[in-house]
């Protein structure tokens, strides 16, 4: 219940959401510029994008360093869209690599 | 084209990726602890959890926000995601809550 008329409020809340925001927008961008990096390395290189193993250990490494309150399946969630943008950047990039 | 010998390799690639998710991780808990808090005050006050304008809104704010590499549909399926997972937490909490 609340200690005083001074708790913070749900514009202050999204207030500190929006600030999040923006900062999770920048670093998932920075994550897929080294996913593109990693793409382009795999194609000069005929390796396959997809790489079940590495995708496997992204997602325990992030289960491993999870303290809550999101639960492993949510984690789990968030990271297969993460991993699955990654991917879907790291082919675009070699593929139009291949086409040049 | 490499330009020297000395460029990173993907496994310098990975290693920024491993680092990112991290901070991935701690700020998604932080977004959802936000989202509690909300979820909170929202069954206080009787209000509803899902609020579509706020969320048209929190998208609106990440495109306007996106640099790129990532593209536009990319950014809102990670939000889309981000959104759904704070959504769940501030249900589970709203109704732990009116159950105690």
């Amino acid at each position: 219940m609340a200690k005083s008329g001074k708790e913070p409020d749900i514009g202050d809340w999204r207030n500190r959401i929006d600030a999040l925001d923006l900062e999770l927008v920048r670093m998932l961008n920075e994550r897929a510029r080294c996913a593109i990096e990693i793409g382009k390395i795999k194609r000069k290189r005929n390796m396959p994008i997809y790489d079940p193993k590495r995708e496997e250990q992204i997602i325990a490494t992030a289960l491993s360093h999870n303290e809550g309150p999101l639960d492993g399946e949510g984690v789990r969630r968030l990271f297969e869209r993460i991993i699955d943008e990654s991917r879907r950047i790291e082919r675009v990039t070699a593929e139009k690599r291949a086409k040049d």
